[in-house]
């Protein structure tokens, strides 16, 4: 079958991969869409880091993964179900589903996110676990529904963070996960939220998706115009934590959502002073994936302005490429 | 009147320094005890980099005070009422005293901890505010009501932490803030507390003060033999954070109760991935020094084995030398 796998630190497109054969508990599905994902750019350019860190993060089992290998990738996917492995309830064929990246396999439990051996959604076909399944709620579009993964990145940090509708919010950063935050904050009734982002593109994006002001950091800090105590990261270069630490109020909380993969400099003296607390968040738990889907077909969440491109399999490569540029692109998805 | 005053780096003891006369709302106070703190040790040393980063931190309106001219210091007291200012309510003369080391007066809320003019308690005599002074129980040690200001400091980093009974504490560090943590986590009545330290003697403080066991650092990491998601920094010199961020378990807490002064680096990869929190907590509420001192006067904590020597206002220069040496020293206190 079809897929596009990284190579080399690039995309490529194959049409000689396997078709995947569900076990028990597996169901083999059909992909409809899938979105490209921040990290997945940063695995392509950095992988061996990743698997690196990862590996120390696991307490140095490691991550069973060889980047001189085809990688598989895609973990933000709707699909439809083809046929259950043996011995294996789940929803009849031609169901739309979606699911949190996991597959569920003898060998115990396995990210959907980076590997040699366990299929993607930057494929034709790939396999989820049938308990894991969601069903896709009727009139949903399937590319929206895709991005229940990282609009649940958004919840689960919105939901880390504590904030009461009546605090003013101030998101740093509006790429993807910045305006996956803006979105829950939304729908959490948040009152007061402001986007900082030296795009103007993703400053016009953020107040589409909720943001009630926007500003932008070259005329001057958030921090000298917004009264803040609950500051939201997701922009994950160096320097960043350091810079809230300085100039936040006394008492702020601080969400780091952005993931810095290089050493970071703060000055501890100013996080003191000020009883600042840290609260690092990844990824989301199974219910506020749960939570994302309903947001999405609800219509609590519009994604529509967020997704600003689509290719098939053969496009992933320049899909890649196109998403450096945050005056272009927010989300590709990739409908195979 | 006599005092010990911080001169060019050095406590030097003066016998001219002018009585002070109490305002409105203040009264005028016999120091009887008083306690000496590691940043009266650090102020002594680096002076003019603590004025310099307050000053920062206070956003540019700085720190008022010159450290070419004598520094009055001296902030965990307890003390005897003489007489009290014009229009003031107060408890009669006699009345033995504590207070949160702050001076209401007509320029606003002062600090007393550091100061070309307001005094401290390595003095004869000192003022206080009226509205802020607690009466010492009957039968507390006037040396162990000094040391309610640095008690409350544990206990608030321990309030600050959420921590349940049932969870178990590292307490990294085993300085003054560090018994005080152990102390506290014992009045709330946690179950197991872990104390951490490279100095024999203060191990064995820590066993004496509540810690349940007690780990030397030399002989291999806390984190590989104690199962803990709340962890508590005492140290407070760079590496301690980044240190913790690595090795902690996923979920950690760690209250960052050490003043670093220096810039420190941390790997945010490891803390997202363990989705770990950082509060860093400073000083305490009024109500949380009142609660360390009823805990003093009720004996659920005994801080007779913290005071480890005792000088008048002649030897303060001497017992800042001697502070350096964790083998000999935890607290001084001086009696004027």
């Amino acid at each position: 079958m079809r897929a596009s796998v990284l190579r080399g630190g690039r995309m490529v497109y194959r049409d000689d991969v396997p078709d995947p054969v569900p076990g028990p508990g597996q169901v083999l599905v059909q992909v409809r869409a899938c979105g490209i994902c921040g990290s997945d750019l940063h695995f392509a350019a950095h992988g061996a880091e990743v698997v690196e860190l990862s590996g120390e993060l696991a307490g140095g089992r490691g991550m069973d993964l060889d980047v001189g290998r085809d990688v598989f990738m895609g973990h933000e996917f709707s699909a439809e179900v083809l046929e259950a492995g043996p011995d294996t309830d789940t929803y009849p064929a031609g169901t739309l589903v979606t699911s949190i990246p996991v597959l569920l396999s003898e060998k115990g439990v396995e990210p959907i996110v980076f590997s040699n051996s366990t299929l993607g959604a930057y494929a034709e076909r790939m396999l989820l676990s049938a308990p894991l399944l969601l069903p896709i709620p009727d009139g949903l579009d399937l590319k929206h529904a895709a991005l229940a993964e990282p609009m649940a990145v958004g919840l689960h940090a919105v939901n880390k963070s504590g904030i009461d509708r009546g605090e003013t919010a101030l998101v740093i950063g509006c790429g993807p996960i910045g305006i996956a935050v803006i979105a829950a904050l939304r729908v959490r009734g948040v009152e007061n939220i402001v986007a900082s982002d030296f795009s103007p593109k993703r400053r016009e994006l953020a107040a589409l998706m909720g943001a009630h002001q926007t500003i932008d950091p070259a005329q001057g800090s958030p921090f000298d115009s917004v009264k803040t105590r609950v500051v939201f990261e997701a922009v994950g270069v160096p320097g960043i934590i350091g810079d809230v630490i300085r100039r936040a109020r006394r008492g702020t909380r601080l969400v780091v959502a952005g993931v810095c993969m290089q050493a970071d400099t703060i000055h501890p003296f100013f996080a003191i002073g000020k009883e600042i607390s840290l609260q690092f968040v990844n990824a989301y738990e199974p219910d506020e994936f749960a939570a994302s889907l309903h947001s999405l077909a609800e219509g609590e969440i519009d994604v529509t302005p967020m997704i600003t491109g689509e290719v098939g399999l053969e496009g992933v490569g320049a899909a890649f490429d196109d998403l450096a540029d945050p005056e272009r692109h927010c989300k590709i998805l990739v409908t195979p």
